[in-house]
């Protein structure tokens, strides 16, 4: 099937003349019926290429449940792609207001009317990034009532939300990482409709929208698409057991279906860029990457709505080729994250060296990570039983999201403790310095800014109860080690979920309150400051001093200097720093009350500075 | 560990002062001893980093035996690494006298007055390739029976012999795919020694030598190698189960093993070129593809030995990131095997489009793959189920090797036949003529070039009864659907080996004579006229003539002008061929009593060329 950005042409969609147009992908069957709800007989659809079936229908209108039936020979009985009989919702599903085992519901992507026509967006320089929850970040959980928020995220200086995956999972409360229809939106959040408003809303607003997509694995629950045809492959094993065909026998179609996927959101839904999830456990052995191809696209599309689209990989390969433009043998994706960052710098900050933090040493790592991205590129890693990483000299710092904590990070605790819980009211200061002074693309994960003392614990609402029982026994068996098994939290109860809500009231008080405005000053400092600003990694330059635990980070840009200081260590410290004399201004001090001194102090340096324990110091260099 | 250029760093080796050093991975043995055979004591290796263990010792002289024990604390009993009290061959041994099962014999590689000091060996370009099994391609079977045919290998024009794996294997007859000391010279071949004798003989007769090599999977029978650690991962299948582990934890000392081993047939045996079996099942998703490594490495040895060294590897993805430079992003193979242009070439001369032939209509594919020598670069491929491979647009025609038949062709039909058994002789003469006029490296297999009418069958030698039975039937089952299974010749007897010798009594006679004189013309032709010999892809063009299978062939260069003209019909042809008018020689006429006519002939060309069933012409233009 050739794909045409200009439409979508995968499911169901509803052409010019309001008729629907039905294309699936079922190549081992030999009869395939579409039932329509309100019909009383299923409609017969005609065989195209390459395994793929076409029907023009006028039977069909928006929200009408419709659903496959896929017809198998005698001699194929059996096939797995072919169980007769079986009426299976659309792999390609728009909306399943029904659930994961329900019927799919036709909907016309089209019939929205965007104000947003002269948004372009951000540049990608400018991303500073909120990680966000829909069920979670609001009280009602849902996409309508995100737009009261984004006012505060614009006055906190955020330019870009990022949502976790919203492609429809079993239940009502998910991560979004069970999804199984990776078109349809889910329909507890709002579904489509609501989430063209939000992304309008946001870009009214001035704030660009990044959305979490997921093609390397499919949720356990739900899960029919292997049904139509070989979407798995056993050649290549994952975390998530067998991996996506995007190289074996009838890859093809899978690649359009995830390419279909990536152009629809940009297309229909105006999201200004893809977080693409794990991308290292998508197994591809073509000549030209899935990712790549899903880059070119992409590009095409730009050039057909004049609209940047941005891809960024959650990548845990150190690997530069994936960031790497396609004319240099790369993958093309405009950017990564870089857990690295977070782990060296965790350690820093006193995280104990277990588990994937056994490979980082803390703060000679992070400024290892400050100057070059990976920590690893190259070295022996312990933890990997391998040499790890290869550098990435030549990508630029837009090419990297750092973060001091991430749904995965907070999350995946068993008891899913934000940093609020784990370092003292200072530390987090530093940990909130050391992200927004790199020359990466800083990102925090929702309520960070207000210190929110609420947990983000993993939680699920399966609905097979032995797959519930089976997801319960594994959290608990990832603890076993370190706690009693009694108290894990029951990931399927609606309480953990609840008790994973941000509590906004708290941005009113104390600490909170502080907290929240400390952060606002940073990344208005951030903002307007061109040695911050700037992410041209050779104007930038990390020093660790081991044995004070403390890191020097110099950059510059238009002949403006920064000095900034940050404190690990539970003592004070004198650092000697080169080239520090003359006359600086003190532009953050995150011991001192309110963080900052008024009107900003001069200071005449003589090469040695001052700091408390656990804090951040920000000097700008006064020219004379 | 670090890998030395200069000297073999694995398994055991004589330093300069006559003593052994022995190197070993066992990253889960809790202590490791040698035992030599003429000791009563085993002696004690010492750990180093990494899972590697060294001892200096002595104790061992060249040819005496020795093997290693891993012992295991109680608490890793039973892991397949470590099984207690085991005494084993050393996985890095250079001579196992004694068979894959059998204590390995130390072995002095430096030992070696070697006369070839001023050999660089023939350029890449020149590379005229004679394919050889050792065990068949003499009655003797061994390295020093085949000195006594280098002179007729010259004289046919040769210039680099090729030699199918000669890695320790299974008893004494084997392809040598089966394989299980990469680092063993084949005892019943004469062992390392001999080896080099022969390529010593080589280099004095101006033939370069190139060397089977099998990085992608071990044999079934004398495989003790995972005993020491992990060398394997199940991560990836391949059609020979789990895959070597190459980005797997413990892989560093996988790759440098591999490493080593390129290293050690440039540096020690003089191998000019190695041919690297099967590259495509070969997983490697580490930022630096091992084949990348084995390129850089082998480049450090060039500069240091001054030699140039060439990788060629069996890849059949259709993919140029293989062949492509480092410094484009690609792994930097010098050349590769280009199957499918063999697969179109017989599929033109009357090949059944079955199995993997599917995929090829003949002469059109024939016409692509001299035009852009993948047939399939991006198009639908039914027998694969997928699109297929990538445009080789700028890789030079050095870096792909064609062939009419090669071992696996033959060897992989149920009964071994050769080409001269499956076409008519006339018919033999143009699949000759196709190959040598190709703007790509031609390789032939021995006894092609005499019509050999012996089968080339599969055979083993394996003494496991179990396995034998299950080689057995699996090759019975392999032709089930086109045979009576009775006809499959069984692959563990003697005679199925013997019958698959060469019989160079014939090359005195009739029809074997007559081919042998006709390739030696055709290459005599081909190294003589600029306008073959380049390989120039631009200069090159191929243009198809289905309604009359029938396929023209241009090249230029140098003012010198070449028209090839092959008919695969079993009909005389007049074929119409632009800008074919004025002077031209007959260079060749397949169909002619001796081929050519005597002192060339001069036709005055009017642009038909009448063209005799299953034949090839070749014309040069007489310049005015």
């Amino acid at each position: 099937m050739q794909i045409d950005v200009t439409q979508r042409k995968i499911g169901l969609n509803f052409n010019s003349d309001g008729l629907a147009e039905i294309r699936l992908w079922a190549p081992d069957a030999d009869r395939v019926l579409v039932h329509i709800e309100k019909l009383g007989e299923p409609l017969e659809m005609f065989r195209r290429n390459l395994g793929y079936w076409y029907l023009q229908t006028d039977q069909i209108k928006p929200l009408d449940e419709y659903a496959f039936e896929l017809v198998a020979s005698e001699k194929k009985e059996g096939h797995p792609s072919c169980t007769k009989g079986q009426v299976l919702p659309d792999p390609a599903s728009l909306l399943q207001n029904n659930g994961v085992s329900g019927r799919s519901n036709a909907f016309d992507l089209r019939n929205y009317e965007w104000t947003d026509q002269y948004w372009t967006g951000p540049e990608l320089k400018d991303y500073i990034i909120y990680e966000l929850h829909t069920g979670t970040f609001t009280p009602g959980g849902d996409f309508q009532s995100i737009p009261d928020k984004l006012d505060y995220l614009v006055g906190l200086g955020i330019t870009a939300i990022e949502i976790m995956p919203v492609a429809q999972f079993p239940g009502g409360r998910n991560w979004g990482y069970d999804g199984v229809y990776p078109f349809a939106v889910q329909n507890s959040y709002g579904g489509p409709h609501e989430l063209q408003n939000l992304v309008n809303a946001c870009h009214e607003k001035g704030l660009a929208v990044i959305l979490d997509v997921v093609y390397n694995h499919f949720g356990p629950e739900g899960n029919y698409i292997s049904e139509f045809g070989p979407y798995f492959t056993n050649k290549y094993q994952t975390p998530w057991g067998s991996a996506i065909n995007f190289d074996d026998a009838g890859c093809d179609a899978v690649r359009t279906f995830f390419i279909e996927n990536a152009l629809m959101w940009f297309r229909d839904f105006h999201i200004d860029a893809l977080r693409l999830d794990a991308v290292h456990a998508i197994k591809d052995f073509s000549p030209k990457h899935i990712l790549a191809e899903i880059k070119t696209y992409t590009d095409k599309l730009s050039e057909f709505t004049g609209k940047p689209y941005k891809l960024i990989a959650e990548l845990d390969l150190n690997d530069n080729r994936y960031i790497n433009p396609i004319s240099q043998g790369g993958y093309g994706m405009d950017a990564q994250w870089i857990d690295e960052f977070h782990h060296a710098l965790r350690v820093s900050a006193g995280q104990e060296q277990n588990g994937y933090y056994s490979d980082f040493n803390g703060i000679e790592n992070l400024a290892k990570s400050y100057n070059d991205a990976y920590v690893y590129d190259g070295q022996y890693s312990a933890h990997r039983q391998r040499k790890f990483g290869f550098p990435a000299t030549n990508n630029p710092g837009e090419q990297f999201v750092v973060f001091s904590q991430n749904h995965d990070q907070v999350g995946n605790r068993m008891l899913g403790e934000r940093s609020s819980q784990l370092v003292s009211f200072e530390m987090l200061k530093v940990l909130a310095g050391a992200v927004f002074c790199a020359p990466f693309l800083p990102m925090i994960f929702m309520g960070e800014e207000w210190a929110e003392s609420n947990p983000f614990q993993f939680f699920i609402s399966h609905s097979d109860e032995a797959l519930i029982e089976a997801v319960r026994k594994g959290r608990k068996a990832e603890f076993a080690a370190f706690h009693n098994e009694e108290e894990t939290p029951d990931p399927q109860s609606e309480e953990t979920f609840n008790r994973s809500k941000l509590d906004w009231a708290k941005i009113l008080d104390g600490e909170h309150k502080l907290m929240l405005d400390y952060y606002r000053k940073l990344i208005e400092l951030r903002k307007q400051n061109p040695a911050l600003y700037t992410l041209e990694r050779a104007n930038s330059h990390a020093e660790a001093l081991p044995e004070k635990n403390t890191l020097i980070l110099k950059r510059h840009a238009q002949s403006k200097q920064i000095v900034a200081v940050l404190n690990f260590s539970n003592e004070q410290q004198c650092i000697a720093v080169d080239d520090f004399t003359g006359d600086w201004l003190l532009l953050i001090d995150s011991a001192a009350p309110e963080f900052i001194e008024q009107n900003h102090n001069t200071i005449s340096a003589d090469g040695n500075i001052i700091i408390s324990p656990e804090s951040l110091l920000i000097f700008s260099k006064i020219n004379e």
